[in-house]
């Protein structure tokens, strides 16, 4: 267990009357529980706060009108994971795989594991099975991608990147899962803060599906999954994009913060900790 | 209201222990009631029904030894559309689109409107906005394209068909949502049966969120949307297999049939009729 | 028959010994004489020249330790094209295609023409054959597509830019070539100098092949075809980049310019009038 | 030194005036040297012949008049190649590629090279320069592809393959042909007979610029290279196709075959030997 505070402050110039979405608060979920949390519009406006299916996503969405908008997010979470043995988490079989799992098996816009089956098969088919396995994928991906920002825009995929062997977090992200999918591991796209990430941002990771329950993975390595706190799960990043925007307006200035309560830094999980927060 | 019979039969030569998912069931709602339904398995299995989802979708799921498999599905289906004026029926503007409806907005993997966002708004952005709208991508898509079996593949996206222009039902389905989306109205694959399909098999066709309800709409123009049985609803054909097979299973034989109760054929619903069953 | 000057100064900063060539000298052809022309690297360096094909075309070699490297291009430029009259002028049948030009109908990295022949033909499949079909396809490019400085790059081809409709001349060329190509009219890009483009740059346009001769169109409209000075044809910009760098060197400045002898700017070709110089 | 005798017939059903390319005949050069050849049409048709470009490739064109048309072609060559030590062969530096190489360095349609300059970089970046590189480039790609017939189409890219991890000969070709361009070393596409291949058919390897010379490799190992006989070369397949039809004829039937003259099969090439015939 441990205190984390996470925030971020989003300003943007908005031209017309528009519509926004914003997927920026932390998840309130038996794992990741909510102590204290503000969210503040200025100038002050109607806020509509969406359920986002039963993962405890939320998004807020306002309409306004042409000013200088400024969003501030502000929260203090307990994360309370449920911490498993990875040598001893198995895959889940076909016949077992939950019906609102099932959907994570698909291949989705940024994660084309129809067409990567064949690789992932070749490359990871003939490793045992279990936690491991995607451990191995994460590891590879993270060994096979060279981190570079900017190299990499909003429309690349999992296959994109497979070829050019470049990108960010978020690439990372899509190739893990596509990855994983392709091989018949269902797994997801999570948006979040965190802790430690340098330069800080919003961060995008993953989860896999494992003998019944969602484990944390970040293919990128620029953060530890005890210090991951999660806004939102999708199957690949078109669906927790930190705003959505209808309209005219443009972001002028975005800064995110997280960090441990007393500003100590846990160690590391050891590889034989497996953690799951969903 | 009509009455519809619907059935499909499989064959399999299943060659190892196979995990089989069959989305083949037509779906239960308070506008598509299932008057009777039969599933049988040969030889008979332990079968688990699957729900998916808040719109009656079902799938079915065996675990099958090597053998020789059929499957017979049968349903007698009293069809109630909600019907609506189309020239009433207005967009539902983005401040206003449910949470459960925003992930049809959002590009998928057969569905790629981030790509076509430009072409979408270009062609159709200064059409009048409502149902008339959706109207004309579906007619364009219809007139785009060249019906041409086996011209594409499980793998094709409605970007690949913009520029070869061709495709099946399955195509022209992807091109017409993505190009909904890509001007903000949110659209869904539905997979289904219908009546007078030539030849008869598994159709595809779209669903369109307008004035807070799902409409039906057949790019295709291989039925009319009076006659469509709904099995299920994804974001994309990859969410709506009819089966997915996990071992080595081969299909050897699919006959589908839809037909209404009297075989009568009732005339197409006019330009003025929205049809809804959602 | 017309006098242009042009020129080009390209600042380099060469930090590891490189390898550079340079393809921005004016071909020299009959149709287009150099009447003078001066090539200056600073420092000095040993240049070797590459004659490229049949048509004039030069590449300009050295091998560069690290410095700060400026090259300087200026020529003097006598235009002597040959003029048709674009009402007479035919398609040259596939019977009929010089060995030499038949490479112009295959397609290339950036000019898809396999892919999108079925959208050619259905296009432009009907039109009257021969130089007015050709402005066809350039006159629809040019409407299909805005012109978004910073909307593409190095890697975008033909089919990218069919579906996201916006680009720059390089992109506009290369539909164009690629819907040429579709409908079995040779076609290849040419590189060039191009009188009044503004910005001032390199500029990229194409050629066509008919009756027996290449002649110009610019699919852009950003110059005349009669203030164009080529420098190099190739099947696409892969052919034809204006410096290929093997090492470590970055460019630092580009300027570009090219202006009638007596700074007069004729009056456009009519619709009558179709030019060759190649 | 060594006699091959190889041929080819081909049967086409055309149904309407066509123009028909085929690139069936052998390369002329002075290390394959024409001892033989004949080529026949049934019926009888004015053939003309085309040279294309400076190493020994044709092609022969005719219009044919609805028919069914047989080609028959049969040759008798003697194989002299140039023998190279493979060990002591290098790589051309950029700086001393000949005019007329440069194009093979260059991304094509189906050689994206441009896209894959990371990769390969990062696969074969570190390897000792020379002749031993491209061996293992195509050893790479013969591991890391399955042979799979029917896995690819005429549109496949050596981008596609890389993600499917399947092929055919061509696409072996194309892959090897795009990492050799993505880490600096000119390649081109061969299409040619080829001895003891099975099922005996056309046949696609590559040539790799070496030391100032064209040398051969066979990616998919299907053939020796010392039983290669060059039908013509190109960029990738697109400028190789066997046959090129304009109007309308189908196919119907396809025979080709190639032996050593005495049907000895000598021993492949030991690992110290390279060999070229261009």
């Amino acid at each position: 267990m441990s205190i984390i505070r996470v925030g971020s402050e989003l300003k943007y110039d908005v031209r017309q009357a528009t519509v926004l979405l914003f997927r920026i608060a932390a998840a309130n979920t038996p794992h990741q529980k909510l102590i204290s949390e503000q969210l503040h519009f200025n100038p002050q406006l109607q806020v509509e706060t969406l359920d986002l299916g039963s993962d405890g996503n939320r998004a807020h969405r306002v309409l306004v009108q042409p000013c200088k908008l400024q969003i501030t997010y502000e929260a203090t979470i307990e994360l309370a994971p449920e911490v498993g043995n990875s040598a001893n988490l198995n895959e889940s079989t076909s016949a077992h795989i939950p019906a609102d799992v099932l959907p994570y098996l698909n291949p989705s816009r940024y994660c084309e594991s129809d067409l990567l089956g064949r690789f992932a098969f070749e490359e990871f088919g003939s490793l045992a099975l279990g936690y491991r396995r995607v451990q191995a994928i994460c590891d590879w991906v993270n060994q096979f991608l060279d981190y570079t920002p900017g190299s990499t825009n909003a429309t690349t995929t999992a296959a994109d990147v497979l070829l050019m062997r470049t990108g960010v977090c978020r690439d990372y992200a899509h190739l893990a899962i596509a990855l994983c999918r392709g091989i018949g591991i269902p797994a997801r796209y999570v948006s979040g803060y965190a802790v430690n990430l340098d330069p800080p941002d919003f961060h995008g990771f993953i989860e896999a599906f494992l003998d019944g329950k969602w484990f944390l993975f970040d293919p990128s390595r620029l953060s530890q999954v005890n210090g991951l706190v999660r806004i939102g799960t999708g199957r690949d990043a078109a669906d927790v994009a930190f705003a959505t925007i209808n309209g005219n307006a443009a972001l002028t200035q975005k800064s995110v913060w997280a960090a441990h309560a007393d500003n100590s830094s846990p160690p590391a999980p050891d590889l034989q900790t497996a953690i799951s927060t969903a």
